[in-house]
This record gives C-alpha cells, sequence and structure tokens, in this order.
C-alpha cells in the first residue's frame, strides 16, 4: 500500500498529464445504440473512474451486441487510443443476445479472473442475482479490460468492489513496475 | 423479484403447460451406468426441481463417465428435447474418470463462471471438500447446463445454492425478457 | 474426513516410501534465473509440503519468466519425475513477464478452479491484494500442478487456503480412490 503510494507520488512528480490513467468506455446495448435509451450507466462509469481513480475518459462508444462490433472497438480502444483502462457495460446477461464476455475473450492475452470473482461476490453482497453476471476480466498488450453489467446500480456495485486495487493493477500492466514480484 | 413474480404470473397467465420449465437430469457414472448402484442423486434433483422450480423432468438417463457419451447426451437433451434447464451429476471431481465438465465445456455456447462460483463458495460453508468441485455452467443454445457432484448431500448442497436464481436464468437464457438489461 | 484418515492408514499400513506424495517446486523468475534473488518463497512451499502433507519435494528449478520454459519444466516434473504435486511460485500477477497461468493452461488436461477461487478468497482476508492473482490450478495426467504467487507471504497464505483438501485431491487425481464418487 505504501509502495503503491510511492509510485503514485512518483510518477505524478515525473510530469503532469501522463499522471492521468487513460480510460476507455464501451456501452453494448441494441437500444442505446439506437439512441433509444440514455446511457446512464456510462455516466456512473465516467464519475468513479474521474474521482476514485484519478483517469481521464479517452473515448466512449455505443454498439449492438454483435461480438464482431464489440471486439472491434476493444481493439481500437487498446491498440489505437492506448487506453489504460477499457470498461464494458451491458451484454454481459444470459439472453441470446448477450454477447459481451465472448467477445471479450477473442480479443484479451490473459484472463484475470479474480477480479470477475471479486466483483460477483461484492455484488451478491446486495443481490443475489449478481451470480449471473457473466463478467470477463483480461488484459490486452498494456490494456487492462473489465466488464460491468448494464444496470447503473450494477456498474456502480462491480466498480467499487475492485476500484482500489486498479492503481496497482495498471501499474503493473503497463509495465511500470520494475518487478511485479515485489507487490504479489 | 417482483418483475419476475409478474413475469411468472403473467406466463402462468398465458397458457398452461408451457409454464412449466422443461428439465433433463443426466447421470455420470460408471457404475450406475452398468445398474451397480441406485440414482439416489438423480432423485434428489428431481424433487429439488419439481418443488422448488415448478420444472418437469422431461429426459433422465445415465452414462458411463466417458466424454463423448456425456457430450452426445447434452447435446440431444438440449438440441431435441429442448430442455430449458440440463442437470447432471457426477464426474465433477479430480479422479481420472472423472470428465463431466470437459464434456460440458465441450457443447457450450458460453459459460456462466458465477453460478458455478456461487455453488462452491455456499457448499464450502458446509465442507471445504467442494472446493473440489470442478463444476461448470454454460449455456446451449436455449439450455443451461449445470454440473452438479455425485452424492446425494452434495447435489443438495449446490443446487440449493443458485435455484432462487435460477428462474430468472432461464427466462432470460430462453430469450423471453424483452431486454436482459433491466434484470441484470 | 474420516474416510480420508482410514484411507492414509490403509496407505501407510502397505508400503514405507510410497505413502510420500512426491512435490516438485518451480520458481518463475527472470531475476531468480539469474541468481540476483533469493528463493525463500520456495523454501517456505518445501517446508509447508515436508510439515503439513507428509510430501518429499522430488525436483526443484528456478526459470525465467518464458511460457516455454515453464511449460516444459511442468511437463518433465509431470511425465518424467511423476511428481504427484508441481507447485509454481511466482508470474501469477498482471505485469507483462508474468506467463505462468498461460504456461499451465497449455500442458493441463483439466482445470480445477475451485482450488484458485478458495486460495484468492481466503487470500483477500489478510490482503485485498490477492484479487490480482491470477493463479491456475490443474492435472495433468497423475500430476495435480498449482499456482502460488511470487512473495513467501502470499505463497504461505495461497497454500494454507486449501493443503488441508489436498490429501484427498491427491488420491483422486493418483486414480488410488476406488471411486470419486464417494468423497465427492
Amino acid at each position: 500500500m505504501e509502495q503503491e503510494i510511492i509510485m503514485m507520488n512518483w510518477r505524478m512528480a515525473e510530469g503532469g498529464m501522463d499522471m492521468l490513467w487513460k480510460v476507455a468506455i464501451l456501452t453494448a446495448s441494441d437500444k442505446g445504440s439506437r439512441g433509444e435509451r440514455e446511457d446512464t450507466s456510462a455516466q456512473v462509469i465516467r464519475e468513479l473512474v474521474e474521482e476514485e481513480l484519478h483517469g481521464e475518459v479517452v473515448e466512449y462508444r455505443i454498439v449492438p451486441d454483435e461480438v464482431n462490433d464489440i471486439s472491434a472497438s476493444l481493439i481500437e480502444m487498446a491498440d489505437y487510443f492506448q487506453a489504460d483502462l477499457i470498461i464494458t457495460t451491458g451484454g454481459n446477461g444470459l439472453a441470446p443476445r448477450d454477447v459481451t464476455p465472448e467477445a471479450t475473450m477473442k480479443v484479451i492475452d490473459k484472463e484475470v479472473p479474480g477480479l470477475a470473482e471479486a466483483m460477483r461476490y461484492a455484488a451478491m453482497q446486495r443481490t443475489r442475482k449478481a451470480m449471473l453476471s457473466r463478467a470477463v476480466c483480461g488484459i490486452r498488450g498494456k490494456s487492462l479490460i473489465i466488464n460491468l453489467p448494464a444496470s447503473p446500480k450494477g456498474v456502480h456495485d462491480h466498480l467499487l468492489a475492485i476500484i482500489d486495487q486498479l492503481p496497482h493493477a495498471l501499474y503493473a500492466v503497463s509495465g511500470n513496475l520494475s518487478s511485479a514480484d515485489e507487490f504479489e
């Protein structure tokens, strides 16, 4: 914890802008992509990211619940926008059109199962329904990708459950820890 | 919860028989398939399904612990019998002949890891041995597939841990929720 | 539990040496493989294995954080040294060089997700950072493979969380339970 704070201070001292994590938000929603639904969940993510994580939202998109649309957006957010953190909302459930976890699995190099487990476990303390979240978390290159549910409440519960560990996670993913071992 | 009850009532009002979930039970057991063991676990599943879930058992089989036998049965139960819910018992452990999770992985389109996590976590409150359950839960087409352990006690503990969420899960899988989002 | 003790006594009565589990330890560490770091974590594993599990360390290696080096060592430890239990330390985190879970996935026939979940859950009671462990547990042939974190404390927390279930697990993996069902 101390070490994390030291790293953070050191990075902040290094140079202005890059102390901010670059964050991309991807909403998977058929209705949303047709403009039939206000995207409150993305706003909740934006607020949490800015206030709790000192992140800056560099890209935001809504796509329909299609594997290819979601995968292509994740790849662009990671490889072109070089987002440190990509957060998705929606498409995590059990309905036929829910394919966000499958689209995520297609583009990640490594899975981070403990983040998904911790989100579900914490969210289940409020609603047992959280056991039906199929969220996947993983790494593509130097980007951490996290699936969140569709509803604003679900987004809030899931993200708060892990947000304190994200700075450490993002430093590791970005390769800015001299050795991940020291922090494990 | 309220929404679920409303949906349930609406569906019951719609038409008699189809308010019942169609359930298939598959026992993976070398001994059982040779008739050398009474299949008490399948009976426990049948009772829980009928009493707690308003389900109707439309197909029941015992097969040996072979990947191909298990996979073929799961496919037939999903695609031909169109079971809403397929519950397996047995073959979840660490012994060389335990292959039910592998057979399940072969036939599902999507994994539902939170159901398996919730079963193991709840079952561990009674017996720490539950951490050795390799149960997989997933979706094939419009069928939800759930692996349970071999013993009657294990079956009971695991199934009770998730049964309250199964109506919602089955509505979503069957495509009968206008939007999964509202329930997430 | 009783049954486990009966099996254990029976096996001890059967014949001297084979009551000991054969254990192999694999450290994945770039620094360690260059001799730049003392391998305290491997020592912690050795002590726990000998004292709590009646295991005998038959092979120990340090390799750099490379998928091929780790995979090749796991295969040799399983197939040539016929270790009942292979424990890795290091390379479980989110840094670019952390690839132990990927190397493990490449060589296992079956995953045992409940062991990894139980380790993370228990370790999180001491440090929330444990949600970032990407540990995988699985079976290759008759060998159980378990990933542990890099730090001595992490190793200790993770291994203690499951060590009471390892005798049962190892009996099952080795094929020495007449039926895994009785124990499930």
